[in-house]
């Protein structure tokens, strides 16, 4: 089983790596700052969750797959740019699932480190949608997370659901894998229908 | 007292939530995404002083009340944006009472924290100032405290006469009182008389 | 020899922040947030290192001499904007030099605090480029360090150079001159003879 989450953990890591890189060949960055960016988006939301919990170093930085992975990720999308490009519509089904699982495990790994139900449903989201944060925060841009098809909410219903089944004592498997399916179909019907939240009425003044 | 100081608190996080939602509704985030700017500039200056002394798991994700509140005021500025807008110059009261509170009581954290005077101040600063900053960079602009009306400025001056206070082991209530003042009477000044900081006299090479 | 480098460190953390106030003067940020950049480019690398290794609070918040030496650095650039520019060269070297200090002194830094090798290499580079990043996510614009004559590459040739010398327990003094002289050196090479790393062939689609 723990075998089984990290894979899962690394190809999250894999497919978040290559969302930061795709944004980093775009915005003609060089090829290191493309690797950097890579593991900025793949790492940064579980490094901002350990470092709030207190879990320094993060796990991130001290285990060295997670580099290893984001590199990968990086060169493949630096040198096969055009072939990254058209797998857009597989690469946000994988977006979806590395959501899921990296707001489900950030609920858990929360939860474990003794923190209440709202901060673990905070953390998990955060786990979840820190990357694509930090990639466009750093290309100075505002992080789409924030405007499109209910990627963050997704993520807050994974890590929600994790947080009630802990808190109904109920088994944990079960519930882990609810939470990611929760986060994982929002997203998918989010995409596939075009589902949005509404935007404010603003009228300039 | 602490009732008084916790409300006080919640008071800040209210108006400086208002703030990160208006930037949001500006900016057409949807729905989510101007709650999580809310949140953010209502709590990232907390967060960032705890992370810094270590005091993890920071006390604005443990305690619901921040959530909540920050969400409150996030839904009203969807809302009744038209209704916020109007209310500019009480707002802009509110978050200079906000900023007074959340500067003074961030050097008193530090303080208690065991930190020095130097660290003290600009942690109490960092408090006021953090949340105007991280809403600002998430809508990729330059945080508009760099550019306004004594606002760094007044939050330094009420952190630095909280430190001078505690150095000279005068009492503490009215030494927080008179931060307060100082900081809230500054940015009061500043923006009623337009007082300004000078900007260098910079001539393209 | 820690006298020495300390010294070193503190003209490391000058001539990050004239280069970060420079940046503030040129976006027409008041005095105030001029002297805010200045220590923000000086001081958020090693803060990030010493928050990501636990070190809390961090020394550059500690030790007043960083804010004493930004903040002067800061005032300098402000009211002599036109000096610095005519010494843009000079800077450019003495920034290479900060670099190649701050990333030697940050791999170090985590090895001591027990980090394995491959974190201690990536807070090294982190040390070196994080003023950098800091510095330009404030004002809205994409790090140059993701486009620039091999920066963050140099800061990553430096701090491995350290964490290879450590892993194989030579000599301490002779492996950080070794670091900082390969750091520098590349940085000068690539300054001086354009040296670039290749931008990935991007159409839009």
């Amino acid at each position: 089983m723990d075998t089984f989450l990290i894979a899962f953990d690394l190809v999250g890591t894999f497919v978040f790596a290559i969302s930061g890189a795709a944004v980093g060949v775009r915005n003609r960055l060089d090829l290191f700052g493309v690797l950097v960016l890579s593991f900025a988006a793949a790492t940064s939301g579980g490094i901002a969750r350990d470092v709030l919990i207190g879990a320094t170093p993060p796990v991130a930085l001290v285990n060295w797959q997670y580099l290893a992975v984001a590199c990968l990720a990086g060169l493949i999308t630096f040198y096969r740019d055009a072939a990254i490009e058209k797998l857009r519509n597989p690469v946000q089904m994988f977006d979806a699932a590395g959501l899921a699982l990296f707001a489900v495990s950030g609920a858990l790994k929360a939860l474990e480190f003794g923190l209440g139900p709202v901060s673990a449903t905070l953390l998990g989201m955060l786990s979840g949608i820190g990357g694509g944060i930090a990639r466009d925060v750093l290309v100075a841009r505002t992080p789409v997370i924030f405007q499109s098809d209910l990627y963050a909410v997704a993520a807050l219903a994974g890590a929600a659901a994790v947080v009630a089944g802990h808190a109904l004592a109920l088994p944990l498997a079960p519930v882990v894998v609810a939470g990611a399916i929760l986060c994982f179909g929002l997203r998918y019907m989010a995409i596939r229908h075009g589902w949005r939240l509404p935007v404010a009425d603003h009228r300039e003044p």
